[in-house]
């Protein structure tokens, strides 16, 4: 692959854009090269801006025909590492936060049509305005880039009710390792004429190609909304719970998180305000159920599950949200808990999933194992149990060494994903592969898999230039 | 490509499968040869029924080893000639159907893993027997697989509220074109540890491999169900029901179907007992609503929305079923329809979808078009209003001849397809390309998508031997 740091090749992708959209200084770079956790630092010789999917094409273009490596960029939101061009490796990155218009909205078939750029944020507002929702949601909503939701199939909060963002997806624009731009920006339900090539797209990281903009499927927003903060025993507790909710509420269950009794007291010792809505208890549960019909509807289910609940002795205390506002407060403790870590010391991250009914039991399995290879350290689980993704966390010893704790990840790591893959686990559940993970998806994945996607990654991009060395090395 | 009609090749294939399913007279091969439209004859050497996945990877090594076309089969109830093999080609056949266990299932988790060849009815009983259901449900019920379900994505009627056979695989065991089995049975919700390789298998119509077993999602079982017969004016009426209905049950409205005059009048002149629920109108819609909670509050929805509508004008009249076996009786005017139209001559058929705000405008042009292209010709649509996906049939002129109307088949399709990509709407929405529509296809896709389906195809059957010249045409 040829070096694209010659002057005469920034300059030739510079002219691709818009005079000022072509960043080589490195107070402009700067904020396209961190990522907020601060495991990566990136090094590139130019962020281009470009302003519409014939600039991206035109920089695909030039980029094939010179080997350039092009790392896309979205709200540089990601926890792995994909957006963040390798140092001394000269990848161009090409943000796409200029291409950030709704493109056409049809609220009587549900769908949208916005480019990749658009903050997430910023395609809920114009989903409303409409008299619809996009029902994808997650903590980092307010940066985080449509593109980047679906390049990276991205999950979050209400997973349980509407899916990954794959599945509000009903068709891509996409430019093409060669520059060429696919159409597939269809608004159907239904579509089985030919291979879904978008799904190619969706969670590839980039690597495949580069979504430009996307229709999105949208929903009409539930009627009424209710929430309860439930203490429980255990992890088996939560579960058999979670079993119940969902038989009384069904389509109605939007949310069912579960968080660890530490997980709740870094929350509450640093979150200002923060306020615990039952007695201190081992695990806690957030339940919100949604209705069509009425807010006092969504209570009723609420309050029948938790007599069930309290009944079975699956509960041990819960409050039940009296106003919307209480709602919020519940999510802001789930919401605060990524952030809090940080002010206990190192964090160890795994972002995992097991099918559910196999969470206590990993659970269980996975804090022993990480106790009795770290002595001291501090588990702190916590995550969406509806769809069987945990954020399983452990916090340093109290009082030990920062560094000396963050050295020992890969071993950390192992530990974990061990138990994980006892219970045909996923290492990888949410927030996808990036650079973080690229070795340790070589490792545990059988090696067909990997020759599979290695096949895929040849046939769309043979060179090699998109988003090179991130879900998958070649040689 | 050598030809496997060699006596000695068919014996290599025969010793393959245990005693008595390597099927060569013709009287045991013929129930695997036709198809119920009767729109293809079948011919081949060799109809093979392999006990487990084992015997059918042993099938792929030989058939990669020897150049031998494969026709994967499951319940032979494909609409588009994908299953049946091609005469003069000596491809041989695979039929699942011998594969019909369940391997496992976890109603916590709410999943189970079946194999290919499972009747889909026989799916939905053990998935009952474990206290859930899995949703997908579709006319052919009782003589479809489930293997066949994913390879061609299969649609039917709830998929308005639980998605199309793609949404409801959490993993899937396919053998591969060279013989080797990719285990890919995941029971994870969230997993974006690389590509997601299931995605490129279903809808893929057996080309790219052969599915052998499936980890399915299951779901509760709403506690309540009701449902409503409604005559309206038009299918803008019918349009604006459907945003009500939406908007009132939200995840709850698990049925929207719309059925014209005219395909009424067929199933009430050819279906036994059949009676129409309210007066004779120009169009009818049926509504089904589930809840969460009680038959008696999906009754409320239903009559909420019927107040609505009729106070709207958008009802012109409306029934509401009083029991199940009413709710049943409204479906089986609607399963009906397909059927009862051999019954009134020849008729051409159109599976197609638009986005869902533009069906009546586009209902309104074809029909149109195609009485005056062929005057006196019988348009009979109905379908998945609430899906985008109508079954756009045309029944003969009454006393006409029936040969000399289906000799006009492609002008017919020419017609109608025209007016589907005015309204860059599906020529294929849920019964697949098959052998049936492959030109079709060539025809309408742009040449990007085809070169990206052909890249897919060689990158996963560079020989060519899986169902050749489905979906896709290979030099």
């Amino acid at each position: 692959m040829k070096s694209p740091s010659t002057p005469d090749l920034v300059s030739r992708f510079s002219a691709l854009v818009e005079p000022g959209h072509a960043l080589v200084e490195a107070a402009d770079k700067a904020r396209y090269l961190v990522e907020w956790r601060d495991l990566f630092q990136g090094e590139t010789p130019l962020v281009l801006r470009p302003a519409n999917t014939g600039e991206v094409a035109a920089i695909l273009r030039l980029a094939h025909e010179t080997g350039t490596a092009i790392v896309p960029q979205g709200g540089n939101t990601g926890l792995v590492g994909g957006q963040i061009p390798v140092p001394g490796q000269q990848e161009i990155v090409v943000s796409l936060e200029r291409l950030d218009k709704v493109r056409s909205i049809d609220p009587l078939g549900n769908s949208m049509v916005v480019e990749a750029g658009m903050p997430l944020a910023a395609v809920h507002a114009a989903a409303e305005a409409a008299g619809r929702i996009f029902p994808l949601t997650l903590a980092s909503l307010g940066s985080c880039q449509i593109g980047g939701n679906i390049a990276t199939n991205a999950g979050g909060t209400a997973v349980l009710a509407y899916g990954n963002a794959r599945n509000l997806v009903l068709g891509l624009e996409v430019v093409l390792a060669d520059g060429r731009v696919w159409d597939g920006l269809r608004r159907l339900d239904k579509d089985n004429a030919g291979y879904d090539l978008k799904q190619l797209f969706i969670g590839s990281e980039g690597t495949l190609g580069i979504i430009t903009a996307a229709a999105l499927r949208l929903r009409h927003r539930p009627r009424g909304l209710a929430a309860a903060f439930v203490s429980v025993a255990s992890p088996k507790a939560a579960l058999d719970l979670f079993v119940r909710a969902q038989a009384a509420a069904g389509f109605g269950l939007t949310g069912f998180e579960l968080m660890s009794g530490l997980a709740m007291e870094f929350a509450l010792r640093h979150l200002a305000g923060a306020r615990l809505p039952t007695s201190p208890a081992p695990w806690y549960v957030l339940i919100e159920v949604s209705s069509s019909l009425s807010n006092s509807e969504a209570d009723a289910i609420v309050l029948d599950v938790l007599a069930g609940a309290t009944a079975a002795g699956e509960a041990v205390e819960a409050a039940v949200a009296q106003s919307l506002s209480q709602v919020a407060d519940f999510w802001r403790l789930r919401h605060g808990m990524s952030e809090v870590q940080k002010y206990e010391g190192g964090s160890i991250k795994h972002d995992v999933s097991v099918p559910i009914g196999d969470l206590p039991a990993f659970l269980d399995e996975a804090m022993t194992a990480v106790v009795e290879a770290f002595p001291g350290c501090r588990p702190v689980p916590f995550g969406h149990m509806g769809d069987g993704n945990i954020h399983f966390n452990v916090s340093q010893p109290e009082g030990s060494d920062r560094r000396a704790f963050l050295a020992r990840w890969n071993e950390m790591n192992a530990v974990v994903h061990r138990v994980v893959r006892g219970y045909a686990g996923s290492v990888a559940a949410e927030h996808g592969v990036g650079r973080l993970k690229v070795d340790l998806l070589a490792d545990v994945k059988p090696p067909l898999d990997l020759e599979l996607m290695g096949r895929l990654k040849d046939a769309l991009d043979p060179l090699g230039i998109l988003n090179p060395g991130r879900v998958i090395r070649r040689p």
